[in-house]
C-alpha cells in the first residue's frame, strides 16, 4: 500500500529522487564506482558541489547579489554556534526573536558568547503564535529569527524591517514559498525538510558581512574558509550534497518555488479548513500564524485517540503523532507531499466524524 | 569491466553494502519507506544508532569499559575544536605529535584554545616518518596523535606509554588493525575509510574524561550533551550512520579486526615487496614508519609517467595519483579493497619493468 509520510523530518523526498539516488549508490555517472567510494575531489563530484552552490542561489533568486552558498555538516544546531562567532563582534550585541525550541536553542548558543538580547518570546503561551509588534536594537550586530517552527506549527509571515543584518533558520521552510530572500543576511537550514536527507546544512550568506567581528574564529566554523576553499575546506557529505541537489533539480522542474508555493498553499488549505470545519478538531497555533508546513491540532475529545490513530494508519498514513511538547497531532506537509496525501488524511478526519 | 579503486577517501566499501543500503533507499526494512525519508526518533532507526553504537565498541574490544561511543558531523576537522573545548582546561596545557597535514590542523586549531606543546614533528623532512624518542609532558591534559597519515604514507607502529590521556585521530585506519584500544582514552575517526561514507564521525570516548576543564562548552560541540542524548543531541546524519553499521556488520562476519589485519598484512605485503624490488619505482616513506593503509610511491624516472598512467588505468584501476604534498603515487589499501586488486597494479608495475 502507499504511504502517506507526514513525519516532520528527516521526511518524505520525491520518488524520482530515491530512485536515482539508490542507482547513484550502486554505479554513479556510469563511473562503475558507487557515489559513495568516490573522491570528493573527483571531478564528477566537484560538478556536483558546483551545481548545488549555484542551484541553491538560482532556486532563492540570489545570483550575483554577493551571496555564496555553503553545503556544510552539523545541523542547524552547528549555524547556532557558527553564526555568534562569525557575526557577533567581541564587545557587539546578538538579538533574536524567540518562536520556539529551535530559536531558544540558537539563543543558547549565542549567549555563551556575548550580550544576547531576546527582543521578544512566546514561550509563555507554549508557542502558539509569532510575537508581533517589537522592536529590533538598531545597534545590535545581527537580527536572528526562526521563519518556521516545525513542533508548534507556526510560521512568520513578514520580517522585521531593520538597518541590522537579519538572519534566519529556515531550516523547515526552505524552498517552500516564495520570499524576498535578498532581505535576509544569513540564511541556513539543515537539509531534512525540504532539500534532502539529514546530514547536510546550506549556508547562504551574504560575503560582505563576513570577517568583521576580531574573534579568532576556529577554522571549521569560519564560514570564510569555508567559502574560500569552495565548501570543500574538509571532506563534504558527499552523499547528501548529491541527494540535495537532485532534489533541488525537481524542485526547479516543478516549476521552482512559485509552482511548489502554490501547492503547498493549497495542501494547507485543504487540511486546515477541515480541521475548522470538523467539529471533532481544533488547531493548536493561532490563525494568522498557521504554518503552510507543518499543521497542529488535536482531538477535542481524547478518548477518540484510539479509533482515529487505528483509522490513518489503515490509510497507510505515517508520522502523524505531534512532538511531545504540544501533543495531538501534526502534518508535516514539506514540498514532496502530494496534495493526494492530504486528502487521504482529511478524508479520515470526515469518517471519523460521520462514524462517532 | 571490474574496478579497482585506490582512492584515498572516500573510498571503497563492500560490495554487498553497496547493494543493501541502494535497497533501503528505496526501501527499508520493508517499511514500504527510503531510509532517507523515515524520522530519526522511528524505532527503526534507533535500533540502528543503538546497534551501530555497541558494534563499534564490540569491535575495538572496549564494551564494559567505561567507554561510550557517538556518530557526530562535522569530520575529523570538527573533532580538532572538540578536543580541546572537552579536554583542556582554562589555564592548561596540550601536547601534539605531528606527523602530517592532518596532525597539523589538529594542533592549529588547539593553539586557538591555549597553551598546546608540539611534541616532535617530521615536518623538516616532509613528514616521511614517525617521529621518535620523544618526551610527553607528564602535565599536560592531554596527549593527540594521528596513528595513519593518509596523505604521506605512515603509520605509527607503538604509541608512548604516559600518564595523560591519550587522544588519537584513527580516520585512515581505524577497524584495519589490532591495538589495545584501552590504552587510548579518546579514539575519533572520520567515517569516510574503513568505516562507511563520508558525513559521519566516529568518537569513543572515555566517559571519566570529560566535565573537568570548568569551560563553558557549547552545546554541540560537549561530548557529555552528546552522549546524554545517545548520540541524539540533533538529527543525526541518518544514512550515513546505518551505511556504517552495514559496514561494521560486513567487518564481524569476516572475523572482526584479528581477521581483516591478516588481509591488509598480506596486502601492504605484496605492494610494498614489488616497489622495493621493482628497480623503476621507490617508496617515499621510511621502512619502519610504512603504513599499511595508504603506500606511497613514485616512478624513478618521471619520463615513464606516461606510459604506466595509461597502463593502470587501462587495467580498470581508479584512484592512484599521489596527493600534491608528496606527488607520484598514493595506493590506499583500506579494508574493503581486495587482495585481488593490489595484485593487479602488482600486475602493471611488473609489465611496466618487462617494458621499458
Amino acid at each position: 500500500m502507499k504511504k502517506h509520510n507526514y513525519s516532520a523530518g528527516p521526511c518524505i523526498l520525491p520518488q524520482e529522487v530515491f530512485e536515482k539516488v539508490a542507482q547513484a549508490v550502486l554505479n554513479f555517472n556510469d563511473s562503475g564506482l558507487s557515489i559513495l567510494e568516490i573522491s570528493h575531489r573527483s571531478k564528477d563530484f566537484v560538478a556536483v558541489m558546483d551545481e548545488a552552490r549555484a542551484l541553491s542561489l538560482e532556486l532563492l533568486g540570489l545570483e550575483g547579489k554577493g551571496y555564496q552558498a555553503l553545503f556544510l555538516q552539523g545541523g542547524a544546531s552547528m549555524e547556532f554556534l557558527r553564526v555568534p562567532y562569525n557575526l557577533l563582534k567581541e564587545n557587539g550585541k546578538a538579538s533574536y526573536l524567540d518562536t520556539g525550541t529551535w530559536a531558544s536553542g540558537a539563543i543558547k548558543e549565542a549567549k555563551a558568547f556575548g550580550e544576547t538580547v531576546v527582543v521578544a518570546s512566546s514561550k509563555e503561551e507554549n508557542y502558539n503564535h509569532i510575537p508581533k509588534n517589537f522592536e529590533v536594537p538598531s545597534d545590535a550586530d545581527y537580527f536572528h529569527c526562526t521563519s518556521n517552527n516545525t513542533i508548534f506549527g507556526t510560521q512568520m509571515k513578514s520580517f522585521p524591517t531593520t538597518n541590522i543584518p537579519v538572519v534566519c533558520d529556515m531550516s523547515s521552510d526552505i524552498f517552500s514559498r516564495q520570499l524576498d530572500f535578498s532581505k535576509f543576511d544569513l540564511i541556513y537550514a539543515g537539509a531534512q525538510k525540504n532539500m534532502g536527507p539529514a546530514g547536510v546544512t546550506l549556508v547562504v550568506v551574504k560575503e560582505e558581512l563576513l570577517g568583521k567581528t576580531g574573534r579568532n574564529i576556529p577554522s571549521i566554523l569560519d564560514y570564510e574558509k569555508h567559502i574560500k576553499a569552495e565548501s570543500m575546506y574538509n571532506t563534504p557529505a558527499v552523499f547528501a550534497v548529491y541527494t540535495s541537489l537532485l532534489t533541488m533539480q525537481w524542485l526547479k522542474n516543478q516549476g521552482g518555488i512559485p509552482a511548489i508555493e502554490k501547492i503547498n498553499e493549497a495542501k494547507a488549505k485543504l487540511l486546515y479548513d477541515e480541521i475548522d470545519r470538523n467539529p471533532l478538531f481544533e488547531g493548536t497555533a493561532v490563525k494568522e500564524d498557521r504554518s503552510n508546513m507543518n499543521a497542529t491540532f488535536l482531538l477535542k475529545d481524547e478518548s477518540q485517540t484510539e479509533t482515529f490513530d487505528k483509522m490513518w494508519k489503515e490509510a497507510g498514513i505515517s508520522g502523524l503523532p505531534g512532538h511531545r511538547s504540544v501533543g495531538g497531532y501534526r502534518a508535516s506537509m514539506y514540498n514532496a507531499l502530494p496534495l493526494e496525501s492530504v486528502q487521504v488524511l482529511v478524508d479520515v478526519m470526515k469518517k471519523l466524524e460521520v462514524g462517532s
